[in-house]
């Protein structure tokens, strides 16, 4: 038996998000649905030697809002570690501060042009067809294409803290793990980058 | 003469915002207009000895709209530094990273609200008007007590990095140097710190 480079060094850690097994999009390569696409990750996950699986808690309790609890093993616990980010040891570049705040801003104005638009085309017309369009627009003006959440801080926080490769389906985290320097895999072949890592870990 | 015990020690760095010269409830112990304030500062400052003062250039920028050009003299640039943080060099805490987007987060769904309620209540009347009141509803949800432009970040920054006291009358910045655990001054006891800063100088 020939000698497996990868036995040489330490597993590459790897975090998760939720995004993984529930955006349609990117999830289908792995199953229908958010559970059964959990359940092949799992079972290629358990022959993987050459990476390491993180997520941070807060994303795993985001993920259970959409997966059978009862596919939850202890399996999985051992095999996914939860770990949070060192949130008050770890620190960002100050460059990340100013580009964070200047791309709120112009979505500050962005939401309120939306508003102010849906004022004036509201005379004389159905309020709820106006808000229903008017949420849909401020919710691509202020949400989309940004970190707007603590559980995203956690996976670049994480990914940070661990030189870890970043796996996810979100377009912000994505677009934020390139500013710090962050390593990512393009989420739709998350089950490719899978199957090489088993082909490449050592047999059992 | 007895020496000065400040004569011993290295002048405290001071960063100074624009709202000092600009908030008119701020301003009024300085000088009638943001002019007559500066030139108010400026003859104080030429006596202080213990004291170094600093301001981003996006922040001297900012106050160049409200004083007259022509009172900006050689001596002024001198006695106040003009210095941009190393923002490529400077790390915040990761736990701004937090409160920043936990705050934003909320302050994106108050302006939502605002945005439904205005659109509702616009239904056979002017919206001009109520476009007036949305937009000072948007601002107060989304803007105060937030730093909100590269130019509150330069100055936390620039505090941060010079070790500095950092004075303004914008109570957002107020809270950021609180978290930040920033050296602040009562923006309107400004006056009475430059006067007790002059006493406290060794002759010239």
């Amino acid at each position: 038996m020939t000698a497996n480079l990868y036995q040489l060094s330490a597993p590459k850690k790897v975090v998760l998000d939720t995004s993984l097994f529930v955006n349609p999009d990117v999830r289908e390569n792995l199953g229908k649905t958010p559970t059964e696409a959990l359940e092949t990750f799992l079972a290629l996950a358990a022959k993987i030697k050459i990476l390491e699986f993180y997520m941070p808690p807060s994303i795993l309790e985001e993920l259970l809002n959409f997966v059978d609890k009862e596919k939850i093993t202890g399996e999985m616990l051992l095999m996914i570690n939860q770990k949070p980010p060192k949130k008050h040891e770890l620190k960002c570049p100050g460059i990340v501060l100013y580009e964070l705040i200047e791309d709120m801003r112009e979505r500050v104005n962005k939401g309120l042009r939306a508003a102010e638009k849906a004022v004036r085309s509201a005379a004389g017309k159905e309020p709820d067809e106006i808000i229903q369009d008017l949420r849909k627009k401020y919710r691509e003006a202020l949400r989309e294409g940004i970190i707007d959440s603590k559980e995203d801080v956690d996976l670049l926080l994480l990914a940070l803290e661990l030189d870890a490769i970043l796996i996810s389906a979100d377009q912000g985290l994505i677009k934020w793990a390139e500013k710090m320097g962050i390593q990512w895999v393009l989420p739709e072949r998350f089950r490719d980058y899978l199957m090489a890592a088993e082909k490449s870990s050592p047999d059992n």
